[in-house]
């Protein structure tokens, strides 16, 4: 398209626009005016994308990181023929696909989830190493940032990484409207600010009026020129561009302009241009990707290992047997042991150094492109990157997170390391399922079983070794249990995951022979959780006690509660779990001291079969 | 002191951090070693702080961000008098106050508690904001940060917001060791990458030789002296310094040195150097603050108003009774309506745009320093700070954190702006505070109790206006709740909280038009619960109902669950909570959608009351 005629796409996007934000109510036409001619030459000029097949490999990836612009990214959908005019004005209403933050279950061709700030970039960054080191299809990636959102740090921490690995397939396009929601943003139009921010990390900046289709059209030129580093585009704009009423004013965000039809009429009035977006380059190499059965690491009944140690070999058995199989860390894979991925397939592993936001967007962006990505770090840090689980579980991401050095059981480094908070946060993420595995074999397996599943899962190990209790060939469907030992005459269960499985166990054996039958039942699957077998449990012993190194809240005993929730009678319920916060002091201690050891865990069980027997 | 003893005092700080490791069998010697001879300097040359007295409103303060190098924080103490040889030997060990990471729990010299890295130069930025706009004696705050922690995006968040700020009281101090755990950091002993990346968020920087001690010293001055900037100085040093079979060399991250006795002999011996650290400058002028009651906004039974409106007003109205009140917010002050406080008392507001990491470092730095922040934003990106708030009850810090448009009633902005685990996040933190009032009163209640309690505080709050049910001057006892209707023939009882209350009164009108006796709770006190109301509800109605604008896992269900985790015979328990994905729609169609409002409630209650009968 030649220069008038990007201007007037331009003013078409943003008519259409004002458009679905007055038919909503609501909205963000301000924030969309802004970029609009940012997009319309993109679109138009440089993006390389085939609508009708969203999946095409070898597709440039556009992804809208101010995603409350969404009416400028569906007013592009249309001005593509990707939607009808008609669904424009569906806009935020109940059941419509446009909704006020776009998502990819709605939308084909929205990559991820935006709408919390300063994750767009690092999901782009995400994508733009899978575009360089693993599909190799000479896709470019797209990134539109607002300039509030750069005092995010994550946006750092993505040109950080973007920089140091010299994505030259990566363009971010920021559009430095100067306004924020509340007011004006630390650096106004200092174009300069933002730069030298860039240029620090390794990028290539180059700064335009936003609003002059000639250079925005060759500033997408030089960027698609530059070698050897990722260019930023800082583009001067104005929020509410091109509406006097509205136009750079403050107090305006979200909100839909006040009078649309003569904002309409001084936009030039509604029109139907169509753009045909050039196709992708066909690609040169697909994927060919080895399938074959996973030969997983086997571990003998009666010896000791730690479950990290068992999901590092079965990662890299994983890996060899599937080669759509990605590994992440951040910067501790010798102690999640995601080395032994490193080891044996050094081109699909990628250390993000300490930064576990980075680390879960790289791993969105990857599974953006069909990868299977196992992203793994200590699972305290994980907390780290709640921000973007809870986003990538809106897109419907599906990744595999796994955290280490779980609970008290780490030891003598302290609290700091400790995750207690763990099963909380993944057990309250939608569609997410929670793993917990006590032994080498049982991890090993789950490992495997992860990579099938939707939505986010989440492993958690443990750093010291625990015995072997179950053969290799033991199975463990998710959302099952194991019930250790079992009696006719059992009087309580206890609920175990994880390190207490053999606490609980030892606990059994000597209330065993203090004549006291106990069940031990193996929860590995703390989401989702075996309803069945904990009710007839409930059903037949009357009491549960359930033990966790985890904080009361969120973790296990909330989860053998829910299954307790339908409605029908419910069984006495106890929980143990880390109540009191921790210091430093030996594995052991610690489980002692948190009342989560064999002496608690009998200690807890006499106590409840004798109150049953006053009763 | 002079080079030579300063050199001999860094000697000493190695030999003790070789021996505290040496005795607890683990910690991270060699990561000490490296940033030893800066903290010699620091200490003996620089550092105004009087030990006997840690709370001195003069004071400097050091914050050791790098927490992993205790025990190079524990040998200074000992050089500096604070703490006894003796004690060194304790390190790690059950009971000591010597964690493997530094808490101020248990030291009353730690400023905050480090450990997840990345998080010390953000809350050093909050303590250097104290002193520049609130407390004004003259402290400076020095912060020692590892190399491979400036991977994390909060350390560049924070740069941002130091420089934007000209907070030239503070001194970062970069330990370039060039070593991670796992191996070589990204850019190894490049200081002018580093320094390139600070002078591009405005921060003056020097670059040295970190074992130079005459170096490190005229570094220091010239950071003391520079003005209406923060100082940055990058350190090259080696890790394991000193000890040749350790020095500068991969694979020996956390480990106690292999052969101790003859590492201390290389460093030339035991020492017991003293150093005398200078005493702060007596206060100009200290703090004296209003106190009076608190004249909250009063509103009427029956009209309507949104809790974040309630919250904002109140907050106004405790900064004018507590001069010790400060408010921060996330850029979206006219959202959360922390803009009512700005207003009124703009000298202790503090925006700290889209960045909610150092939003609440902000607030934990200013709590170190007495002062009781309030930080607002949206519920859902309080997420971005889990990490920061999982170190702050670890730290035992006092804070208030406010989640505005809370749940799907926020309509149609969708999913990405839905607090929808929030309750769950912070439930699972130790020792903290969990509110969520229904109405305009309620709120401002809670908002003025939250200021005495203990540990991390949580208040949610709503988009839309919901009906003034309580009259002003009723009262809301944190652990309390509401019994709002309640008669002889309950067969049911309802629990909710914020935006289902409302919802449930509805729901409960209508089944008592049918004949259905139906109990409402308001269970405005998610954490700590009001178990004798619950427990009395529970066995004079036999079934709970509770509803929430929340996902099932972590909040108001698992909270009255617990309640019945004594052991004791626990009641028909079922929740209604926010199972599917929400896209967009209205904050009605909303709420019916997730099968939360009076229909949903009502619908449910008659089941459960009929399935009693047949029963």
């Amino acid at each position: 398209m030649n220069t008038d005629e990007l201007a007037e796409l331009g003013q078409q996007l943003r008519v259409d626009s004002v458009r679905a934000s007055a038919a909503a109510g609501s909205g963000h036409p301000t924030s969309s005016m802004s970029a609009a001619d940012l997009l319309a030459v993109l679109l138009a000029n440089h993006l390389r994308y085939d609508f009708e097949r969203p999946e095409h490999p070898a597709n440039d990836r556009f992804v809208l990181s101010k995603g409350h612009a969404s009416p400028l990214l569906y007013a592009a959908y249309k001005a593509a023929g990707a939607i009808e005019d008609g669904e424009l004005v569906t806009f935020r209403k109940l059941g419509s696909r446009l909704e006020g933050h776009p998502t990819p279950r709605r939308l084909p061709w929205v990559e991820t989830a935006t709408g919390s700030l300063g994750q767009g970039l690092p999901v782009g960054v995400g994508i733009a190493l899978a575009g360089k080191r693993l599909d190799r299809t000479g896709y470019r990636v797209w990134v539109l940032c607002g300039d509030s959102e750069l005092a995010e740090g994550s946006v750092w921490e993505a040109a950080e990484h973007a920089g140091y690995e010299n994505l030259d397939n990566l363009v971010v396009i920021v559009d430095v409207n100067r306004l924020g929601q509340r007011g004006p943003t630390r650096h106004g139009h200092d174009l300069d600010a933002y730069a030298r921010r860039f240029q620090a990390f390794g990028w290539h900046t180059i700064e335009i009026d936003g609003h002059d289709i000639d250079k925005i059209d060759r500033a997408y030129g030089e960027a698609l020129s530059t070698a050897g580093q990722p260019t930023a585009i800082l583009a001067r704009t104005l929020k509410g561009k091109g509406v006097a009423a509205v136009e750079d004013r403050e107090g305006l965000h979200g909100k839909p302009l006040p009078e649309a039809e003569e904002a309409i009429a001084e936009l030039g009035g509604q029109r139907d241009l169509r753009v045909r977006v050039s196709e992708p380059q066909v690609a040169a190499a697909l994927r060919s990707l080895t399938t074959e059965a996973v030969r997983l690491p086997h571990y003998e009944v009666g010896e000791e290992a730690a479950t990290r140690d068992a999901f590092g070999k079965a990662l890299a058995a994983l890996g060899t047997a599937r080669g759509d199989v990605v590994a992440l860390d951040g910067e501790v894979g010798d102690s999640t042991r995601t080395e032994e991925f490193a080891k044996e397939h050094p081109d699909r592993y990628f250390e993000c150094y300490i930064a576990e936001q980075q680390l879960v967007a790289s791993a969105v962006g990857m599974a953006t492109r069909g990868w299977v990505p196992y992203a793994a770090t200590f699972a305290a840090f994980l907390t780290r990157a709640h921000d973007f689980v809870r986003m990538a579980s809106i897109s419907g991401s599906g990744i595999n997170l796994v955290g280490s050095h779980a609970g008290v059981a780490i030891g003598q480094d302290g609290p700091s390391q400790m995750g207690l908070e763990d099963l909380a946060m993944f057990r309250s993420v939608h569609g997410s399922t929670v793993l917990y595995p006590c032994d080498a074999n049982q991890t090993a397996r789950l490992v495997a079983a992860m990579a099938g599943l939707d939505g986010i899962r989440y492993l958690r190990t443990s750093r010291g070794k625990t015995p072997v209790i179950y053969g290799p060939d033991e199975e463990f469907p998710v959302g099952g249990s194991k019930t250790l030992r079992s009696g006719d005459a059992d009087r309580l269960t206890i609920v175990a995951a994880g390190v207490t499985v053999p606490e609980a166990l030892t606990a059994a054996d000597r209330l065993a022979e203090e004549g006291i039958g106990v069940r031990v039942v193996d929860l590995y699957s703390v989401k989702p959780v075996d309803a069945a077998t904990l009710r007839r449990a409930a059903e037949e012993t009357g009491c549960l006690l359930t033990v966790e190194d985890h904080h009361p809240e969120g973790g296990l005993g909330d989860a053998v509660a829910e299954v307790f929730g339908d409605g029908r009678p419910a069984p006495r319920l106890v929980r143990l779990a880390v109540r009191t916060m921790p210091g430093s002091a030996a594995p052991d201690e610690q489980l002692h001291a948190a009342g989560i050891d064999s002496v608690g865990i009998a200690a807890a069980a006499r106590l409840l079969v004798e109150e049953a027997v006053v009763r």
